[in-house]
């Protein structure tokens, strides 16, 4: 147990462990960014890590306010064909289809459970809602973790046949990883369930579950049949965290403005925003997915994760500064 | 800059530094609670901490899953004879009446303008909604914080003449500081505004305004006329963070659930049986105001942070940890 009290021996002890810390740091001359080819996105990463580290530099951050924010889906793993959340849901209806067999003739589970493609393009935002409600709340949280748990152990994503926690880019993982041994505090900012990627962020990211802000729906405490507390997922958005509701849900469960911040998409648009809108040194950075051969390439009349010519425009106008995976990445998975 | 990559130097160098801190930590035999006289509840605490951070230990709990909560009002600091924002927000109608006058004449606005304290008493939960609305929203995040740290340098307590923020427990602080120098994440889940109480926790209690979880209002993202981003208050109650809503607070922005838990009265009950309800170590404690002397001893009448029979009859059936503030506070403030 560490008693918590600075008595003078530890104090000097402490002064020892940083200065053959610092040591080891100026030694070591590896390459932070080993997938990342030189070239300017890699460079404004470098330097601004670099810049709002040093005490001598006008751009000096403290430690406190080192927070830098990443969009989840097309930022950091794949997100095309759709959400990895939404084929989870999708996926699900024939498991709840099975507890609740009135569904089976019930749109828009009729639909899904049809697996007519064509048809579940169709589907409305309503139809959507409907499935969300139907999938991801009636349940304890510890249930729905579990299920998640159990579904990313067997899911696959359907080009790369492999699991969709090894569909993380690599590149990012290290940029992840550089912020955090720099005394940064890496946090998802996601549209995505707030609950649904808890399951998966530390071991997959290295984000702890405190870490994430996504869309979050309302729980509510009660007891089970034998007394036991329990928290159960109910139907009720709190938090819608894409576009405006990116910097609102940032300002609820973090409280401070992030200094750099990470997305692909015009929902990603505000965050960056509300991250350059602070004073001192900002870094706002945006994935161009323009690589069809080791990945995608999203056009204009990409339905998801649109980088379309306005959210270049707005790049342009800000300073933000364009990742292109095709040029600046020199591998995008880990197992390549 | 650290390159955050694990040579085998660097590596190495870490493992002398944790001997050494070992070694330091084993040798300071210094009392981490001085505040606390010698009894159960000091047992119970420092007991805890070193059960729960020994690896060898069958309480052990991994460093991710530290994370211990308190309740603010009444636990960590003065309540009586008001909450210390209900203060601020009854002083605040004077400047928001000088903007606006057109509410000098408007109820409940009158009532607290005339300071006829006995009519004040008598406003209802509605009024009170009124005031708290008037004056905790339509501003930036960045004005409010600014309105409550100038009022918090000036405003006094009127039994000790001090400032509020001096009004807090030196006991509780300890527990605080040696929970955070084992690895544990303090955070406050307070019925207080999360807005409120970020503006001074870190100053004062050491915890970083992403770890206060409280009563939380919507924010609106949108632009000023010069076109720059901001975040406004808004009169939408997204969380109230008492009672049910503290277990469900704490899933929503920490979404873990603590292994610590301290409160004071029963809008804390839930807290407390939450904690209890995960497996391994736990620790639920209340403080219990029992010294009129030093501070307050509240009645089954006090209208606030009622430590009633029946939370003391909860406390006993689940084994809860009561501190008697008269018995184990060595002292109560650190200005004693």
């Amino acid at each position: 147990m560490n008693l918590g009290i600075g008595a003078v021996g530890h104090v000097r002890i402490l002064v020892l462990c940083a200065l053959l810390l610092a040591g080891a740091a100026v030694h070591a001359q590896t390459d932070p960014l080993p997938s990342w080819n030189d070239g300017p996105a890699k460079q404004a990463i470098v330097e601004f890590v670099r810049a709002t580290t040093d005490k001598a530099s006008p751009k000096f951050v403290p430690p406190e306010a080192r927070i830098a924010t990443f969009d989840q889906d097309g930022t950091t793993w794949v997100e095309q064909p759709m959400y990895t959340q939404v084929v989870y849901c999708l996926e699900r209806v024939q498991v709840v289809a099975e507890k609740k067999p009135e569904l089976k003739n019930v749109e828009p589970f009729k639909t899904v459970l049809s697996g007519n493609r064509e048809a579940m393009a169709k589907l409305s935002m309503k139809d959507l809602e409907k499935i969300l409600a139907a999938t991801l709340t009636g349940m304890t949280v510890e249930e729905f973790n579990a299920e998640v748990k159990k579904w990313l152990a067997t899911a696959k994503h359907p080009r790369w046949n492999r699991p969709y926690t090894e569909l993380v880019y690599q590149p990012m993982l290290e940029v992840m990883r550089l912020f955090r041994a720099n005394g940064y505090k890496t946090y998802f900012v996601t549209g995505g369930g707030q609950d649904f990627v808890r399951v998966y962020s530390e071991a997959t990211y290295g984000i702890p579950p405190e870490q994430v802000v996504g869309s979050a729906g309302a729980t509510h405490f009660g007891y089970d049949k034998a007394g036991k507390p329990i928290l159960t997922k109910v139907p009720k958005l709190l938090l819608m965290d894409d576009k405006a509701g990116k910097p609102e849900g940032i300002h609820l469960v973090i409280g401070r403005r992030p200094v750099a911040a990470f997305g692909n998409s015009i929902g990603d648009k505000e965050m960056l925003e509300y991250t350059q809108a602070g004073d001192g040194a900002r870094l706002m950075m945006l994935v161009h997915h323009d690589d069809a051969t080791r990945e995608f390439a999203y056009g204009p009349k990409s339905k998801i994760g649109t980088f379309s010519d306005a959210l270049m425009t707005e790049a342009r106008k800000n300073g933000w500064t364009v990742i292109s995976m095709k040029n600046d990445w020199k591998k995008v998975f880990a197992f390549e």
